[in-house]
């Protein structure tokens, strides 16, 4: 925004467009917004963004983002605590409790290895789920990241790292999507079809 | 998000889900985004925030948001203060500013006329700038509201209620967008730039 706006208007614009996805029209716009809202509401809002930073934190078993120490997934007995599901991303727990299908627990890496970006093993919680496989009672580890070259690298350097401790370690099944149409398919997703193909 | 979410990141992704044009999933995305920044980051953004809030209002004379009494456009000597450019909002001074062709001042309506909405002549800045016009002063009042029902119900209505002060009320030309093809333009469109024809 040129000088003749308000400049808490400009400040807030910029933080909006710092925020991915949002470029500084969109964050002009919702500066504009913030204008119209009720001044409790932009307080709250306010509270609301520096309680998401200092209230939460990374689950001490997990690594999954929680106000508590241990997350309601950890602290939760009747959960399976010997099957552990790593993920890239607190998102992606949010996408496996929405299939409700998933009876065991969570580790949460916070990323994927990518040595181009800087981001080597020590960045990651890998050293987290050693130690929770080397405490005992897990039987088995899920590699469910991403098929993208990150994701597998990460699934094969974890796996690596497992199997001398004796633990069973799988990957998240790879083929065409339900619903999807096997035209669209792309050439490897077709051939993960073909290749993990089941007898009927 | 569901119950197994820390409560503070579930707040925050409601706070960004009701501004204008970001859906739920968006919000989660940034709420978690909002983790991932520098915590004096996340206080500079809060404070933004109430900042535009309590610091912005409405410039005395031309009801531009600003965060002195009067705004530095309105403050401006080498501005043309006897033509005044209505329009709807805030960013439409943004748009005009943005040419660098316009040297006068304006007058922001905070608005457009739409009493099926409730908005009645009360609810925006008119009486302000039948104010502006008594005070004297003034030669011209371009109505630079959209091309829109609400728009031109709402130029109509003031430049009725301006003419009788002697005043010179015009509108913005209305026709083919600079750099666009005839083809595409709809018949209102080109009915006006056939209406509005000038000599070659």
């Amino acid at each position: 925004m040129a000088d003749h706006n308000a400049l808490p208007l400009v400040v807030l614009a910029e933080k909006f467009a710092s925020l991915p996805g949002i470029g500084m029209k969109t964050a002009q716009r919702l500066a504009y917004h913030v204008m119209s809202m009720d001044s409790d509401y932009v307080e709250e809002f306010a509270q609301a963004l520096i309680d998401a930073k200092q209230k939460v934190h990374k689950c001490s078993v997990c690594c999954n983002l929680t106000e508590r120490d241990v997350c309601p997934i950890c602290d939760d007995d009747d959960r399976d605590h010997s099957l552990i599901c790593v993920v890239e991303s607190p998102k992606d727990v949010t996408a496996f409790e929405r299939t409700r299908e998933f009876g065991g627990v969570y580790h949460v890496l916070h990323g994927l290895l990518s040595p181009i970006d800087g981001i080597t093993p020590d960045k990651l919680h890998i050293r987290e789920l050693l130690a929770r496989i080397s405490a005992g009672g897990v039987e088995e580890v899920i590699m469910a990241t991403n098929p993208t070259v990150e994701g597998d690298a990460t699934a094969i350097y974890i796996a690596n790292l497992l199997k001398p401790l004796g633990v069973k370690v799988s990957r998240l099944a790879f083929g065409l999507p339900v619903g999807g149409i096997l035209e669209y398919a792309d050439e490897v997703t077709l051939f993960k079809a073909l290749e993990n193909r089941n007898d009927m």
